[in-house]
């Protein structure tokens, strides 16, 4: 087993290794600038730990790892058209370096070349990992689909948020480390348990950046403090401070949350105290802790030896206590 | 063996039981809706017409067939998208009809759906559908991306013309009716010559568009007749008539196909003399002719019963001689 920042550097290695320097340009250019804009990399690591966990070489997992990371970016490109996002990691978004059409495109040409990847795996192994990764493609397009709704949406409930968030980032996590245990060939058991680990953990990790993106220190926080906030997102700390408020604050919270601010400072303030007082704050954290706990119980059934174990738990740990 | 209407009838049947009636609602009902346009359902027929040359029940082949009916979508959806098209078919298009973010997401969730259909097949046959599925695809997008590429350019030649349709309409021919010799297990060199059969054909298929555009029938053309020299699109008549003309034809020629007309029936008129005139007419009607025999040279290598080879070779002399 190596250090995750080990897992890192290999997976970079290999991702740069992997530029695609065919014709036509406007076609694959864009693809190997929105994979070189870096990122945590953490979906492609998992894979790799996977592997590792359950007794494989990660060098076995380098292709899934990439086919996770070329999908993640892929639904980055089309997602930053549908909400016309001019920047992503601090540059500029491919619609906005090249054209809509361009990003379109290059987009589709990603979702194939994900699949490509699995090509250098057997038969029955191709076939599972394929499986399983078309099943969480088209469940992170209906989570998408569900956020999109959720904009024009008043009724928003809290269990349908979460099954957003589910689909929307956490199924990606969980698959990026069952890939892991394909390609290491251990139990159906253990596949299934460390997909649960990963979904409760991806879970964990959606709800804590809606948790950091009012509450993150604007010193390392990567993106802008307050940016939900400002563009009147439902985020679960909305949802439960709507949930936790009198009928008159209710009403206050959701005009603050259905017009465009003049005073965004101001607006950041006023939505973060409604967020403590009410305690939205503090239940979002606990439901943190209990997401990473639900993970964690999954590492009790799971077949393998205690040190793994420490590894995945000492992992949760550290994502739960992250600041970006 | 069944007549040509009996695959399309047997098609179009399956493919109404496929509805999905899932949500999101947003997501699956464009998706529903553009699969319910109609069109002549070519390439699925092919797969179905294929596995039965191979001796296999046209029946085994639906799935894949399915598969390609909806990549052929996907890409409209997308490529509608592009072209800022209004109609598909006399109707609306999936982003007038909803908007285009709409069409962006139940485009990719499409595109994965192609895939999923694969997964009804065993493990080999499932990994060399999906192989030959990913390569088409991608080559597609490829052909798209030139497509948009010469737009801008005025420099195109006829070999960089013939490469883009080839890569943007005739590998899906060509991949439809591969997929059926490979659910058929016949052998790779029939595999590979139904393949050839099918490219050459869809060669053929694209450069007689091309033509019909111009020269069809406007009682029996689906289309509006002069839609191409409208748009100004660099086709293969254009092309010709441009390797034809003499230093000031070429002049006038490219300025004609350089502006907006406000006079679309005189400048469809004037282009197709010009059409007529140097000879780029006869030209096309000979290129789709040689593409045709081209096709049913393969014939002559395939090991297959004759009585199968002179159905093969009467489905083209159809395609050859159609005004649709």
């Amino acid at each position: 087993m190596h250090a995750i920042h080990q897992y890192q550097e290999f997976f970079i290695t290999y991702l740069e290794n992997q530029k695609i320097n065919k014709e036509p340009k406007n076609l694959y250019e864009p693809i190997d600038y929105i994979l070189s804009l870096g990122g945590k990399r953490m979906r492609p690591v998992l894979t790799l730990l996977a592997a590792e966990i359950f007794d494989t070489d990660y060098k076995k997992a380098l292709p899934a790892a990439m086919a996770v990371e070329v999908f993640h970016n892929f639904s980055l490109v089309h997602d930053d058209i549908m909400d016309d996002a001019p920047l992503r990691r601090g540059k500029e978004t491919v619609h906005e370096k090249w054209n809509i059409n361009t990003g379109i495109l290059s987009g589709d040409a990603m979702l194939i070349l994900a699949y490509q990847y699995f090509e250098q795996y057997e038969p029955a192994v191709f076939r599972d990992l394929a499986k399983l990764f078309s099943k969480t493609a088209l469940e992170v397009c209906e989570g998408q689909q569900w956020d999109v709704d959720f904009e024009t949406r008043k009724d928003v409930t809290i269990p349908e948020y979460l099954k957003m968030i589910e689909y929307k980032t956490a199924v990606l996590v969980a698959a990026a480390m069952k890939m892991g245990a394909i390609i290491a060939n251990t139990s159906v058991e253990n596949a299934n348990l460390i997909y649960d680990f990963g979904l409760h953990l991806g879970l964990a990790f959606q709800l804590q950046d809606d948790y950091l993106d009012a509450f993150g220190d604007p010193e390392t926080f990567g993106k802008q403090v307050g940016g939900d906030i400002i563009e009147n997102k439902k985020t679960y700390l909305y949802l439960k401070a709507l949930d936790f408020s009198s009928a008159e604050e209710k009403e206050q919270l959701i005009e603050l949350f259905s017009i465009p601010s003049d005073d965004s400072a101001a607006k950041i303030v006023q939505a973060k105290t409604v967020f403590n007082t009410t305690g939205a704050s503090e239940a979002t954290q606990k439901a943190i802790e209990q997401y990473t706990f639900k993970a964690f119980e999954t590492l009790d059934k799971m077949n393998i030896a205690e040190d793994k174990k420490t590894i995945l738990k000492s992992f949760g740990e550290n994502l739960m206590g992250r600041k970006v």
